[in-house]
């Protein structure tokens, strides 16, 4: 059920609210997506989830909240004006553009990215490749990834800036402000959520990859002798933190990049992937970046990147191990991930720390005032109790069940008449369907 | 103790690890900031606490996560493209460039917001004003605070938009698929936490404004006869909600705009400002937008954005009552109004929720390795309780107490000889510096 799936989470994703095209009734934008009271809450959850784990839990890993636009010369310092470019070539009928790699990569079955502009014409010419819609291709060109930005407050005394094409540079950037002011010592990590902006040719499936997108960054600081180590340590712990999420294991895979699909500064590139109906796809990677950052920017500013090795005394600029998510991409994964459809229902299997409502509670009819004051006072003391809970009084108690099982919802609460005599209530469970009966003073541990 | 006061609390920022200017290692950057391991917490317990508040505690508001570029025309429709602009005039030996309402204001103790080019014109010939640096000034021009950016994934082919200038556009344009997917009713509530940016001529001081900030905003969309009420109610909800954040009442105000000072789309508009040693600031903002967004977002797209009045059964346009509070400014409020200088101790009285470290865990001596393990034993626990929590094996027990009320932390807890015989801790009080001490089967409830 491939494209079939695809299309059914992109339906139910904007129906109930996860996830809309931006601006859409402008007749939507660039492969722009904005996130819905759900999305909102689903993205929540997951930011929270990661900064608990990796920077709460973690005695040497701290946090940082960087700006979007940074001096231009971080960008130059990190290669990205000079190399953060895709390949690309044009159909010459309907000018669409596409990946060059792309192209020659499902044509011919090879791997094709890092090929130069040359062996890439090459590949096209002596193949005689064409466009997705039978046309025939242009020569392949660079393109600059980096979105460019005007600073400045007259048209006259404009700089160009860039809005980050990765949320890790000010992490580089500010390596030494953190490690003074925080007394952190090698091997310490600093981690990072936020937005970056890429100008991506090839965008899609769905919001899989958007121009504008989230992630959850950590950069390791350490010796280079010590890169192996925290190098598996991360793909051990990125797959037992997803899988603690409830993602299936067998659809998670780590997969080593081959050389010439690496970017400029990976030394070694892993990737994790997911097995989506359309095929594997990475939404994670650990990366050995070497000293590649700290050096370039330790050159570009003058400023001396080095720690001092306290065994030989001698000053060395740290190696990185970088461990990067999508937030955007863990989200499309879990969606995929939780999709079931059971008998007549549609069910959003996620764990209960991900779901946009932790909780539901229904009157279980409307129109009796005692019942609907009731199931108010059960409502207010689950938002007290700190959970996030949906309310619902429309039609009968089985469509609402259906209604909250497709948005993931793991507890559904009733108030009827029994609570109104002994003041218990059911609750019914998204997977097992099955109701309980409990005291309403039980119920949030029951939760 | 003014300017004074801006001094130490910058110097504080830096030095712990709040705020580092942007770009440091290149000179800085444009008035842009970064927010440093301490800074990065406070700002998390922030948008939390806010999120809980204002979202999940209030059954009629939802949240949304919307795009930080948007269509093009979301800022032709709201306006901005065309009227969003501070006149501005410049000093024509330094060529450094000044809001011409703020030295106007300033030299003649008036309020000239919302004067024409004219009128701004005259006001400086007629009383001779000249630059901070007492130099002759350049007639006053307009300038669009709208940040451009180009995107497209070829020269020729781009596309200019903006980076949003206010958070709360997402929310307008996607009125309708919100209200439809969430089967709101009127009066309801979009909430929404994210960055925006202006090309600010006037900046500082400090972080106050910066051309990158973070807004909480909440669009109440309403029928035109309840604006009042709302109004009300929201500067009655803001200014409680700040106190429960252990703001000073006495240091808020709230003040109703000029005319001449609000912008095109308020038809009322009151600030929460706070008294710092520089002044009264605004850092808060409640406005009655009447039905000029959905209005012109009508307009421009073609889509009817009428709701139907159950009462009369005919359609109207909602109106917006706003809360829009700087995220970034709510942090430099807090930190004016918690900072003390007690006998030898510099204190930050954060309220414990908002202080980056809940908890600092010390053992009484480094060298004592049963002390130590002891002391990782009491911080594991307390991280697994969820809190976060500092640790801190440097210089003797005094020196980390001052290190901690430095930063905020409101308990300290030291493990000593005591604790290996009778598994008992001290606790020390932030504010009180008194201690006592605990089992530690009782920490976690006694702080």
């Amino acid at each position: 059920m491939g494209k079939d799936l695809l299309q059914k989470i992109t339906s139910l994703c904007k129906r109930r609210g996860f996830v809309f095209p931006s601006s859409e009734i402008y007749g939507g934008w660039e492969a722009t997506y904005d996130f819905g009271p759900l999305g909102a809450e689903m993205l929540r959850n997951l930011r929270n989830l990661w900064w608990e784990e990796f920077v709460l839990k973690q005695q040497n890993i701290v946090g940082l909240d960087g700006a979007i636009i940074s001096h231009p010369k971080v960008w130059e310092a990190s290669g990205h004006t000079e190399s953060f470019a895709d390949a690309m070539v044009e159909d010459l009928v309907t000018n669409k553009r596409y990946r060059a790699d792309h192209i020659i990569d499902e044509a011919l079955g090879i791997v094709s990215d890092g090929y130069s502009l040359e062996e890439i014409n090459k590949a096209i010419k002596d193949n005689n490749l064409k466009s997705p819609d039978g046309n025939e291709l242009s020569e392949a060109k660079h393109f600059n990834q980096l979105v460019e930005v005007g600073i400045g407050t007259t048209e006259s005394s404009k700089t160009t800036a860039y809005l980050r094409g990765e949320t890790c540079q000010p992490i580089f950037y500010n390596f030494k402000l953190v490690k003074d002011t925080s007394r952190v010592k090698l091997p310490f990590g600093i981690a990072q959520i936020g937005k970056a902006f890429r100008n991506e040719i090839k965008v899609g499936p769905f919001f899989y990859r958007t121009r504008e997108f989230e992630q959850m960054e950590l950069e390791m600081y350490l010796h280079e002798r010590d890169h192996e180590k925290y190098f598996e340590h991360f793909k051990k712990w990125s797959i037992e933190w997803l899988v603690s999420l409830g993602l299936r294991e067998d659809k998670l895979r780590l997969r080593d990049q081959e050389f010439k699909e690496r970017a400029h500064y990976n030394k070694v590139a892993t990737d994790v992937e997911y097995e989506f109906p359309f095929g594997w796809k990475e939404f994670q990677g650990i990366h050995y970046r070497g000293n590649w950052d700290l050096s370039r920017h330790s050159e570009y500013s003058g400023v001396n990147m080095e720690v001092i090795d306290e065994e030989t005394d001698e000053g060395f600029i740290p190696h990185i191990v970088e461990y990067s998510i999508g937030l955007n991409r863990l989200m499309f994964v879990l969606l995929f991930d939780a999709y079931a459809e059971i008998e007549n229902r549609t069910v959003l299997k996620l764990d209960k720390r991900i779901a946009p409502f932790r909780v539901a509670v229904f009157p279980l009819l409307r129109n009796k005032p005692k019942l609907v004051k009731k199931a108010r006072e059960v409502y207010e003391s689950l938002v007290e109790a700190g959970f996030s809970v949906a309310w619902d009084d429309r039609g009968n108690i089985g469509k609402r069940y259906l209604s909250q099982d497709e948005i993931g919802t793991p507890s559904c609460v009733t108030v009827d008449f029994q609570t109104l005599e002994d003041d218990t209530v059911t609750i019914r469970d998204r997977d097992t369907t099955v109701q309980i009966r409990v005291d309403v003073r039980d119920l949030v541990s029951s939760i």
